[in-house]
C-alpha cells in the first residue's frame, strides 16, 4: 500500500510515522507513506497557502491552487483508488470502512486546517470524505494519523500475530473481553479464577460471555447489526 | 488545564505536542501537558511493562503495577477531575463531551497499547472510558492526541479568533457550510455569486441554508437532536 498525505503541518504527522507499528510497517516495506507539504506549492515569495474566505467570517481557508497542484503531480504518476478528505462532515469512520480501505493500493489523504479547504477541491478531486468522529480538531493531520494507523495494522504481516487484529473490538460486532496479566493478586484485587484454570474451553466461553455482556451494556447498537 | 498522559510510547504523542495549536497553547500557558512513560515504572532490570494475558491468547497486556504506580504518584500531588482510559469499548467521544471536559482542571489520560491494560486498573482508578470511534488503533496514544487537540482548542484564548470554534461543525448540530477562497474562478470552477455580493444578510442566509442542506443529506441524525 502507498499513502500520500497532503498537509500544511507535516511535523504533526511526521513524529507519528517514526514510531511504533507504523514505523515498523514502513521499515518492512509493508507500506510507503509520503508527506507532501502544501507550502512547497505555496504562492509567491511567502509561499502563501491560505486566504480569507469569500463572504467574510472567522478563520482562514486553504487555497485551491497549491493542493490542486500536488494532486495533479501525484495523479500523473500513478492511479489512486481514492482521494480522501478528512473532514468532520464526512462519512463517519467505522471498522468496516477501514477493512475495505486496507485492501486498496494507492490512497491520497488531504488534511484540512483552519476552516478547511476550498470547496472546489472537494468537488473536483475528492472521491471519499471521512470523519473520524463527531468532534472538531484543529486540523486533519491527527485524523489522517488515526486512519493511517487503523489501516496499516490490518496489512498482513504488520502485526506480529496475525490473529491479533481479528480478536479486536468491532471485528465481530462485539467489544473485546477484559484482559488480565500478572500478578494474579494485586492489592486485594484478584484475576477471575477461570483464567487461571488452564481449561481452554471454559476460558473461551467466559471471554465470549464477557464480550456479549459488555457489548449489551455499553453498545447494544452493535448487536443489532 | 493540566493533562497528564500515561503512555508506553511517549514519542507517539511528543511530536504532536511540539506542533501547531497545542504547542502554542502550551507556550502561552493555557495548558500544561505532561507525558509519563510507563517504562520508568517498569519492573526489574529490563523495566518490564507488559506480560502475557492470563488464560492465553494473542497479544500482550500492560501490567497493573507500573501504571498503578504512576497514578498513585500523580493523585498524591493533586486532585484529578477524571482519570480517562482511551479504549474502543468506552463511551463514544462527541463534541458535547469535549465541551464538558474542556471546563475541567486536571485530567489523567491512560493510553492502552497491545491488547490493553489490566482490567483491574479500570476497576480501581478509571472514572471515564472514552472511544474516539468504532475502529481499532494500535494504541491509545493517537486517541489521546485526538482528545487533547479537541480539548485544547476550546480553551479561551487558544484560537486566535474566539468566534472561530463556535462556528465549527457539531457546535449547533449543523455541519459547517462550504468555504471558498481566491481565486474566484479556477479552471472554470466559480465561487457562488452570493459570496462575492458583499451583502452580509444574503451571505448568512446562504450559509445557514447550505449547512442545513448538507446536514440533511449527510447526517440527518444530527437534526433530530
Amino acid at each position: 500500500m502507498r499513502i500520500d498525505i497532503i498537509t500544511c503541518q507535516p511535523g504533526l504527522v511526521d513524529g507519528f510515522l517514526s514510531q511504533s507499528i507504523v514505523k515498523r510497517a514502513i521499515d518492512n516495506k509493508h507500506v510507503e507513506i509520503n508527506l507532501h507539504d502544501i507550502k512547497e506549492q505555496g504562492k509567491g515569495k511567502y509561499r502563501q497557502i491560505d486566504d480569507y474566505p469569500f463572504g467574510g467570517g472567522a478563520g482562514m481557508v486553504l487555497m485551491i491552487e497549491p493542493i490542486s497542484n500536488i494532486i495533479k503531480i501525484l495523479q500523473a504518476e500513478r492511479k489512486y483508488d481514492e482521494v480522501i478528505y478528512l473532514t468532520p462532515d464526512g462519512t463517519t469512520l467505522k471498522q468496516g470502512l477501514v477493512n475495505t480501505l486496507s485492501l486498496k493500493q494507492n490512497l491520497i489523504l488531504i488534511c484540512g486546517h483552519y476552516k478547511g479547504i476550498d470547496e472546489r477541491i472537494r468537488e473536483k478531486y475528492v472521491t471519499l470524505e471521512i470523519s473520524i468522529g463527531d468532534y472538531v480538531l484543529s486540523g486533519g493531520e491527527i485524523a489522517a494519523a488515526v486512519l493511517t494507523d487503523a489501516l496499516v495494522r490490518l496489512i498482513p504481516g504488520v502485526l506480529n500475530d496475525e490473529t491479533s487484529a481479528l480478536t479486536d473490538s468491532f471485528q465481530d460486532n462485539l467489544l473485546a473481553p477484559p484482559v488480565y496479566s500478572r500478578p494474579a493478586e494485586f492489592e486485594g484485587m484478584k484475576v477471575p479464577d477461570v483464567l487461571l484454570s488452564g481449561n481452554e474451553k471454559l476460558i473461551n466461553d467466559w471471554r465470549l460471555e464477557k464480550s456479549i455482556e459488555r457489548t449489551e451494556k455499553r453498545r447494544p447498537d452493535l448487536l443489532k447489526k
